[in-house]
């Protein structure tokens, strides 16, 4: 099987090298940024950079649009693709359908459920990958090609992606953020002071078998009077201020 | 050096299975659980169990008050300790100052910052202990006690402590809470698909200079179609959504 890549940031560039890597040939490669694309196809054995949007000469069997959201469905509708070619968009939050006006009615999505950075490397195996397909023919490719690259593939209907997407930001987007208000609170002390734990009741949680089981602090203890102590040193902050009081409520409505 | 534990709950039992590790004899434990107390004394070497408050024939030099924080300031007034003995509690939130109607003017706090349960093993050289106390020479024998068993020992004023423990609450307490959300948005799909991800995001955040230079997301990039769509999906849970909601304009506020 071979891969055509279109688009040459951080989802492109770990799922060329993990195609690489798992013996599946990147055949060619398209970007709006030419350099982007010559810098990732010199790690690539082979791999034709095209500079416009007729792949139609391409060995490639499935071509990946990894383009931001608002680019998939405009880029979709004027790729030109060689006779019984799939197209996927690899996005957690764009449904399917946005492909429908390819040149092909073989159209899917092929989601890693992950953060990608190009100067962070990660062990693809073991990245979640959200299949849907169009067709039956379609999803078996599909569901082979991740299979080849990850031990972890799942089919997701769009709804289900839309799930997994809302909970991701909860766990994901949201944590960080707290990491970084946390970070602020601290100011002149060291953050590293804070790791430890950290780490810690991440990796409770994740072997637990609900995070809700090993929840500890004021707020479950319903501990008034350390409550009231964080609030009082939190007062002239009001977006800190409202964020404790609000996930310290949504806390003690959860356990009650 | 000796020490005696006062408690037989999770930070008991932590520490002194770490002060045998490393050579410190416990030499005696007090608990209103005696049942606790003897399954803790069963795993240490020669250590005197004590059914009432009166201390005063140990060999140790300090006494640990790993108990509730409410129950700390009134046991403190209670017990009877041998001369020149040191009495410490080990709580992020309570004042030093509540040890003060003690026997002894050699008080201090001992506190780990870290998360303990009895059924999960933990590397204690790695736990950060922060040390605070009523006079130097105090200060000198908690500091030698706490680097026997961690690598990491700091001297914490009160107002410290308070900063660290609410800056902890922010990134543990409610990024604990997350991943329940999470886990309960998932319902019937399987929470494990979203594991990977969020074990890199902690491993990401952990690594850089800054959280906030590793923040991604909807409400990071402003996109308000993606936000009004899970908005859209969480409109039947009112707690979900206000989080959601706040938190986005929490990560809008500081990005801005």
């Amino acid at each position: 099987m071979e891969v055509f890549i279109i688009g040459s940031g951080n989802v492109a560039y770990h799922l060329a090298l993990a195609f690489e890597a798992n013996d599946i040939h990147v055949d060619g490669i398209y970007s709006r940024n030419p350099k982007n694309a010559e810098t990732l196809a010199e790690k690539l054995y082979d791999t034709v950079i095209y500079d416009d949007t007729d792949f139609s000469d391409s060995q490639a069997q499935v071509f990946l649009l990894c383009v931001s959201d608002d680019a998939i469905e405009d880029l979709a509708s004027t790729i030109v693709l060689p006779p019984n070619a799939i197209i996927v968009h690899v996005s957690g939050t764009k449904e399917m359908s946005v492909l429908k006006n390819a040149i092909t009615p073989n159209i899917g999505v092929f989601y890693p459920l992950m953060t990608f950075s190009k100067q962070v490397n990660l062990d693809i195996s073991v990245v979640p990958f959200c299949i849907e397909a169009s067709n039956s023919s379609t999803q078996k490719v599909l569901s082979n090609l991740a299979q080849k690259i990850s031990k972890k593939v799942y089919f997701c209907s769009g709804a289900e992606r839309l799930t997994l997407h809302v909970a991701a930001v909860f766990a994901c987007n949201f944590t960080n953020h707290l990491w970084a208000l946390s970070k602020e609170i601290v100011e002149d002390l060291d953050f590293n002071i804070l790791k430890p734990l950290i780490l810690e009741t991440c990796k409770k949680a994740m072997a637990s078998s609900h995070p809700a089981e090993v929840q500890t602090g004021p707020a479950l203890r319903k501990d008034h009077t350390t409550l009231n102590k964080h609030k009082d040193f939190l007062k002239a902050d009001d977006d800190l201020l409202k964020v404790y009081q609000l996930l310290s409520e949504s806390i003690q409505n959860w356990h009650k």
